[in-house]
């Protein structure tokens, strides 16, 4: 790549350059610019400005990955007034290319290409070589690309007796010269192979290059042009293992799938799974052996939806928390189970794939996100990835809500993380009607405040249960439960209903307007939904049901205070729920049970799996693997078990919202019982000095 | 390690400093000196200036590594007067370790010694930690070392809730701080037995660090101080393998053996094993497996003959020619059976000994030596490492000779290789009674003149056959055929004595005069041994026998003379004959029949297994791996094939000794037949011609 670039703002006068004819080049979406000589190509400019364009023939007009587009709408924005011949005229390999692969009419190649006026050019993000058939459409977010592997096409010098170099040492010499790569090893493995691929391919073949973390490896090879690479990104929850396969070369997610991961037979929860390592001396290597095998299986799956040859995957990076990290890495993860809660290892990972038997191209690497704390794993760090608290000035609060809540809170200028116990009742269990999530389960309620009547709405039925329609659906499916977001909604309408209190006592008295108030021992219940007296139970909202509740939500909340507390703020900017639970949640119901602070509701979303969309920016950009690993190191970790103010924040956290702040934007978006308002939601001077303290 | 040094000629005049009193340090035997602030421990100054002095424990008093000796007796000569409290007083921590452990009454530990005032130290290369009996005497080749490998011993901080950094990641974090170690990535094989080890060592442990050519990996890890680790070095050779064992902290070689090549099942020599490849679809791998697993079985030999846990082998280091080379790293070798002899690998290669299986700790290292050509093997590059033809102005010469003869010739300046297809011949292969040397077997020869009645000796018995004590011992081995060097011998005889002409021709006339020259059909023969009729049999040199030599050694004479062309000189300094044939073979005799050119007689040494004594350089030194690295490289080579002049050269030195050069070092030493001198010793216009042209 010759070096043509004067950026603006570094570039010196020179009577030499400055008499050549040159022009301005802006490349978007980055907004790089800089001035070229006429008739650079534009892939060489792009280079030179550090713009990431993918190029696998290395400038020959055979892959089609360089495709560009000459965005003619923006010119006058940028100061640029027309394009008319600013760009050389379509050339004979161009056409040549386009009689074989399909190319969009408005692209050009750009390493043929030329400059030869002032330009603004976008760099697709994605760029389609084969007409692949994308079932699953690519999430929303579009990834900047720059990842680990390359594949780089070279011509290798044949054998030559009089100057005796190896195979191996041609080759490599071949991609110094083409692709500057300068000290690169090659991965043992490919060593028998070297020849028998050069032979095959005439000497002209596409190697795989790992560049990474200053680590350059040759780890595969094929004769001739090999125009497909894939990478894996993998969340391994304690429930659910997610994989989606990219293109490591256009960018495209072109298959996701999810599997349950196998080892909740040792254990339904992290915690029973580490007993189950301290009670069983080979449980360790059980649950190993069972995640990488349902990963296999799982890596089959998307690679048979995407049509892709499990031997083009050549990157997979993982996040999970961190007993799903060990028991991936074949750790002993019972040194997390209590105090100090030392991880093994916290620093990101590479890795080859082969050590733990992937079934992907034997030369493939993994690579795992960094862990932040013993509590707040790889699946903490990919989400921080996914929202970037850090990389703007709003203050974000970022929750995954699981059986250990992982809470990250923070902006550009500090970051401080930590977990809290909620326990699994936002998952369903220890409540007494709770179910995950399925076809049957109550994911929506709400409770009229007079007649104090409930109208739900079922998973798997699209009416809500006031619609006609709604019987004959439920019928159908039955009504076996209430998960998680139901719950939240459920204990929320009752508070606002006032059947329960802002201590959570269900209030008996109700049971004079409503038969759905009735008496269960010492204590009240509320009739949810009323049974079918055969396969549908009776789903009664207990008092004890209200207490779970109330422990898990001041828990997450105490947390999260504790982190406010450290940060000397009291109120949050945004908020974002990841995960499941956080995806499927209303969070207006999030905040009337005092789940998180208050804050703006359109500043609160849940934003699914986060962790795995961190894990696909990872791999798909080793920026962002720098980035991650810089920020973890800088966020601070807080052990709320060490924290004496814990205990204060989850005491006055039982209360509906809380006892602990105001919540102007919540009343000002629902309707706040009165005395309620009275009691909590007023001046509070030991909060008020509690925040200046942490100033 | 603090930096105290002021290496003279570099340091510059600095007021603060130059006010501290100092003193002038030398050590031995590296010639390094420096100023040193007064109080500098000596093993500070020592690695200030890069003098290698081993520490395991970092300057702790505990590993007794570092020792050096205060080289009194030097002073004046080096221009320092007296030692006389020139070192600190002799400490307590000094007394604690001979307490536990030996240590030579004149050596002092250098982390605790202390300059006082000008000194010579002497850095001892054998430093005896534990009474280990070495059975094998250590090569008499001192090699300075700098191993790839370190033992580091840290104590490595305590798991904390509050900075949540995983054991590995302040395993590291403790290297970094002790070892300035920066970039360290952790072996994945290792990753879940930090954390046990650590708490078995009550977080005090000792790392193995393999730092070599940017690479730098923790590879193993022990709790406590660990004070042993070893390193192999290996030669393949297509007969024989063999290995010695060194330790890597006091660089002494521990134990050695040799094991049979079990490849010779499937071939002979090297081009009937690669013809077994070629003609079996499994015969590669089955070659390699064998191999492989012979050095497993040696490895175990070695390391039980010096009481060594093969868990405390780290490194091993191997050469061996193109063809074993590829065998044992598991790559097809048919193309080095034809042009171009294309090596799949011909530079250094460097990965893990788990790769290949041998049984060695798990995180050892495999360094292999680069080939130099598809004929001159690693074993060349070896070979050369150790007699350093490029380390001084002196023209060598130096040849292994083997199936084929790999040739390197130059100096400082300038060095070139070939190889030459000599043939099995030397090896006993193609003579009537040739036989590998064993017991039993003709090892010398001496004809007398006049008679023309033979003395000879054989393999196991002390006597000459003139010795009245012969007989015995003859009877009791037998006498079983006659080896290489014997045959170089009685050729060499043979032709003194005039009973084969210059052109090889066995002289029929001379039966008048003994019997033990008779006829074999058109040919005539000389009878060595007369046979006693039941197991010893008659040995008798064919004309087809003298043939046989004269083919090996014109075509070994021929690739040596295309070499002396390119390099445009008509003599060499030095002869250096490598390998078991080269160690055994009288240096006269290989120059009375013109098997090497004409030299010094003192100038011509065999030199053992000098491919065995580079690997060992390379185990001790990785700069003696970037030094053969380097080399490789630069050496010019020459496919023997290709060259013209080959054939003519080859025709000319079917004589004896050769019709191509004049002989005065030869002539000088012996008598040769008076009719070759006239013949061949005289002026030659076409030789002189010949080599002035090549200037």
């Amino acid at each position: 790549m010759n070096d043509q670039a004067k950026t603006i703002g570094t570039s010196k006068p020179s009577g030499k350059a400055s008499a050549k004819p040159d022009a301005l080049v802006l490349f978007m979406p980055s907004g790089r610019r800089g001035r070229f000589a006429l008739g650079t190509p534009v892939l060489d400019a792009a280079r030179s400005l550090g713009v990431y364009v993918e190029s696998v023939c290395g400038g020959r007009g055979l892959c089609g990955r360089c495709q560009i587009v000459v965005a003619e709408g923006q010119f006058a924005k940028h100061g640029i007034t027309s394009a008319a011949g600013h760009l050389s005229a379509w050339t004979e390999t161009e056409t040549r290319y386009t009689a074989k692969r399909a190319m969009e009419p408005d692209r050009r190649l750009s390493c043929h290409a030329r400059i030869q006026g002032d330009l603004v050019i976008d760099v697709p993000q994605d760029v389609q070589i084969n007409r692949q058939v994308v079932r699953k459409r690519a999430e929303a977010r579009r990834i900047e690309r720059d990842p680990a592997t390359h594949l780089c096409y070279v011509e290798v010098e044949l054998p030559d007796m009089e100057k005796p170099l190896g195979d191996a040492d041609r080759l490599l010499a071949a991609l110094r010269r083409d692709w500057d790569f300068d000290d690169l090893a090659i991965d043992f493995h490919l060593l028998a192979q070297i020849q028998p691929i050069l032979q095959a391919g005439d000497y002209k073949v596409t190697a795989a290059i790992y560049d990474d973390h200053g680590s350059r490896h040759v780890i595969a090879l094929w004769p001739g042009l090999k125009n497909a690479a894939y990478g894996l990104a993998v969340d391994i929850g304690s429930t659910t293992i997610a994989a989606h396969l990219s293109s490591l070369l256009s960018g495209r997610t072109l298959a996701s799938a999810g599997a349950p991961n196998p080892q909740i037979r040792f254990g339904e929860d992290l915690m029973s799974r580490v007993s189950y390592v301290m009670m069983n001396p080979d449980g360790r290597e059980a649950m190993t052996k069972a995640v990488r095998e349902a990963i296999g299986v799982l890596i089959g799956k998307v690679a048979a939806e995407a049509g892709v040859p499990e031997d083009e995957i050549l990157e997979a990076v993982f996040v999970g928390n961190p007993i799903m990290h060990h028991l991936f890495l074949g750790i002993d993860p019972t040194p997390l189970g209590g105090a100090p809660f030392a991880l093994a290892v916290s620093a990101a990972l590479t890795f080859p794939a082969r050590d733990i038997g992937l079934p992907v191209n034997q030369g493939a690497r993994v690579y795992i996100l960094p862990c932040i704390a013993g509590h707040v794993g790889a699946d903490a760090a990919g989400a921080t990835l996914s929202e970037g608290p850090h990389r703007g000035e709003p203050v974000t609060l970022l929750v995954d809500v699981g059986t250990n809540a992982e809470i990250v809170l923070g902006n550009k200028h500090r970051i401080v993380a930590a977990s809290s116990p909620t326990g699994p009742a936002f998952e369903g269990a220890e409540i007494s009607g709770g179910q995950r999530a399925a076809p049957g389960a109550i994911e929506r309620v709400r409770i009229d405040a007079h007649t104090l009547e409930p109208r739900i709405k079922v998973i798997g039925a699209d009416e809500w249960s006031d619609d006609p329609q709604f019987d004959e659906a439920a019928a159908s499916l039955g009504i076996t439960g209430i998960c998680g977001s139901g719950i939240i909604e459920v204990i929320g309408e009752m508070f606002l209903a006032g059947i329960i209190s802002a201590d959570g006592v269900v209030d008996g008295t109700l049971a004079a307007r409503s038969k759905r108030i009735v008496k269960d021992g010492r204590t009240w219940s509320y009739i949810l939904a009323k049974g079918d007296g055969g396969g549908n139970p009776e789903i009664r909202i207990l008092q004890t049901d209200v207490r779970a509740i109330q422990l898990a939500k001041a828990a997450l909340y105490a947390g999260v205070r504790l982190l406010m507390d450290k940060l000397g703020i009291d109120r949050v900017d945004r908020i974002r729920l990841a995960g499941a639970f956080g995806t499927y949640i209303d969070p207006k119901y999030a905040m009337v049970i005092g789940l998180v602070p208050d804050c703006p509701l359109k500043a609160v979303a849940g934003v699914g799996n986060a962790a795995g969309t961190g894990a696909r920016m990872a791999l798909l950009n080793r920026g962002h693997r720098r980035e991650i690993e810089t920020l973890v190191r800088q966020i601070e970790k807080i052990e709320t078990a060490l924290e004496p103010r814990f205990q204060e924040h989850f005491v006055n956290a039982m209360a509906f919202p809380n006892k602990v702040e105001p919540f102007p934007h919540l009343a000002a978006a629902v309707t706040l019982p009165k005395a309620d308002l009275e009691t909590v939601a007023g001046e509070s001077p030991r909060r008020r000095g509690g925040a200046r303290r942490n100033r």
